[in-house]
């Protein structure tokens, strides 16, 4: 059995070390929701000063081009792009997860209408995060196309000549749970349909690889994620669209449109004419102006995912998030026996994010309120889970240690009964 | 003919003088840009960074709780409202104007459908801001609904029972020119049709009523504006949405929802369900998470706006900008006559928003470079338009002569004619 003695060891060898003093992290607090919120990068507020003061105070309109914030939903997104397998202005940052799916979904059905008119089904996942199936809902009803449910395990049987788009979460929110990517595109594309990931709980946190390791068919079509999670872009940070290269091809060559065609995706917005013209590539799918506050946040917290790179890069990062996940599992399963809590997450590495979440039918959430009271900040998602996110920039083999430790004090001695902890509070 | 020394006078009486002392504004420039990015208030930065330290770095994810992130879309929207006429709760801060503008447009088509299948015509100017032309031409071509564009002056002929949705911008991006709302309200609704207003070049510039001064007939039924402009917001500042509580109370009672129907829109949206219900009243206007540094630099902005109330408010805002353009067009026609330039600002005050453009068929561009090589910030729109915003809350009278001064300068030296500005560059 891991002792905390081995926890320390472990954290002495860590080849990522370093970069926990790239955070401003509070004193007092094992933080376990990066998958939530991540932390404060040490740079970040200086850069967001600088912007406030000297690029808009200062420098004011011109800002726009000499301080380059027009440039800047490329230039992050192609620093976004080189951390999931992808190609120099093929993604960009724009708006919202909820609002980039619904552009990139609108796409995908657009094609899907030209090539498979037949084909009504959008499938995903029942326990898909909500707001993917809300906006799926949105233009199924608008398009007339099916919205098909299923669990996880049902998606294989489910990639057929009936399905038109494949719409999944490559890392569950609430189990952790990550899809085989590849695979997936291999046998979407197989069937002659389209698919469009979300990476919210992936970019940063799991090795990515969207054009695949070998011919097109392995690569995806479609990808959205988030700014405000493990890439540390500060809260309700933009979020970033990737379109496969030949898909906005085709575009091109199509004169396809994504719907919320704003200026800025126009093939000459200064030109101000009154028809809408896409611009080419990946460039038509950002819409209106971009808050330059919250990118430059956004591009401090890449910044610092890649500033990994020098000490073991992605493949670091998932090695020790998989001994993060894995220690806390065992050290959970060990030591809470009896106390009703049950593994949501794949026990194969494999399968799993970065992240561990554990069911309990009765009390879950006054048990993660008891948690957060004594500074071990974890998340709870109703109905029942328990959930542990694992940041390997700045978490410790020994926050894994103490936080499990607390978590035996909070069931061992009940406190979490207590009335300051039954209350049902606003949750986010 | 107004002197240097009148301009003087005029400041040392100005009763909103002291709200110029709420900016930080840089020396050695004239700002004659807010209506394409508006100042740094004074408050910003500090609070911009107490929102990244404290709240973001110490607090980290209880701050969507207990730092009120979570309210802050209602919050502003509820302060924004008060400049607008519109009532508590029923305008929301969200996303971009042209995302904005998407939503509302596409529920007001979805209300023209059940109200008045037969219609299909979407009426808007011709010179109305692109983005709003290409968002409607997208929503036109998914919705098979006709986009009928025509000069301002043609509109009211074509507010007829063929019209389902009138979109216009209330005060025009180039020529300044402003509808009158409340006229165009009552002729569109006694058309039996719907009306969309764009206040991007209004909220915080000009006396917007959107609910009318009578009847629900003068009222609007949706509008859409934009927090960068004269809400001093910060560069790409979130926009907001309001909609009539008429309809938002017909879209509860008949489940109508908005196309982008994104997690924060939801009745309950830590309930995690998979299907969508949206929230009641403005709501479910709101899509995914917001940016929440953008967010407070743009609360800080309005509240800078709202400080103006103590010195009288939106009517001496009015009056002072009135006073500003008036002073600048004369000063313009007066002295710079033989150079080309031609008003295309209305001579009416009464339908002027808080610019004056002035044409001029050769050269404008280097112009403009001219002068803000000088620290004299306007901004040119292409093809040939001048363009010179005036913001009351910290624009001078002797702003406005100095202004005049130099361009004077500028044209009677031809020193606009030197190659470093006849470079066509970006500009936003």
């Amino acid at each position: 059995m891991t002792t905390r003695q081995d926890c320390l060891a472990l954290d002495a060898r860590d080849e990522l070390a370093p970069l926990r003093a790239l955070f401003d992290l509070p004193d007092g607090v094992i933080y376990l929701d990066g998958n939530s919120l991540g932390a404060l990068p040490r740079a970040t507020a200086a850069r967001v000063q600088q912007v406030a003061t000297a690029e808009w105070g200062r420098d004011l309109i011109k800002s726009w081009n000499t301080a380059g914030w027009i440039d800047l939903p490329q230039r992050i997104g192609n620093k976004i792009a080189s951390l999931l397998g992808a190609g120099p202005d093929e993604l960009i940052v724009a708006d919202s997860t909820s609002v980039n799916l619904f552009k990139a979904l609108s796409a995908a059905l657009d094609l899907a209408q030209r090539d498979t008119p037949g084909r009504k089904r959008i499938v995903s996942e029942r326990f898909n995060f909500p707001t993917d199936l809300y906006i799926a809902e949105s233009l199924a009803r608008q398009r007339g196309f099916e919205l098909v449910l299923a669990e996880a395990d049902e998606i294989p049987a489910l990639i057929d000549d009936r399905l038109a788009v494949l719409m999944l979460t490559h890392v569950n929110y609430r189990s952790g749970r990550m899809h085989r990517m590849e695979e997936t595109n291999l046998a979407v594309h197989g069937a002659g349909a389209l698919v469009v990931w979300d990476l919210a709980h992936s970019a940063g946190a799991v090795p990515v690889n969207l054009k695949g390791s070998g011919p097109r068919a392995g690569a995806a079509d479609f990808a959205v994620g988030c700014g405000y999670k493990y890439l540390n872009g500060g809260p309700g940070a933009p979020a970033f669209v990737w379109v496969h290269p030949t898909i906005t091809a085709r575009m091109d060559a199509e004169q396809l449109w994504q719907p919320l065609s704003g200026w800025l995706g126009h093939a000459a917005p200064f030109q101000f004419t009154p028809d809408y013209h896409p611009a080419a590539g990946i460039g038509r799918f950002i819409c209106g102006t971009p808050p330059v506050l919250s990118l430059a946040a956004l591009e401090c917290g890449v910044d610092t995912m890649l500033a990994a790179e020098a000490h073991g890069g992605q493949p670091a990062l998932r090695r020790k998030s998989i001994a993060l996940s894995e220690l806390f599992i065992a050290l959970v399963e060990a030591r809470c026996t009896g106390h009703g809590l049950t593994l949501q997450t794949p026990r194969d590495a494999a399968q799993r994010g970065s992240q561990a979440s554990f069911a309990r039918a009765d009390g879950g959430y006054p048990i993660m309120q008891a948690l957060i009271a004594r500074g071990v900040i974890g998340d709870f998602r109703a109905p029942d889970i328990l959930r542990f996110g694992f940041t390997p920039l700045y978490t410790r083999f020994i926050d894994v240690w103490d936080a499990v430790e607390h978590l035996v004090q909070v069931l061992q001695t009940g406190e979490w009964r207590q009335a300051r902890f039954n209350q049902r509070a606003a949750v986010t």
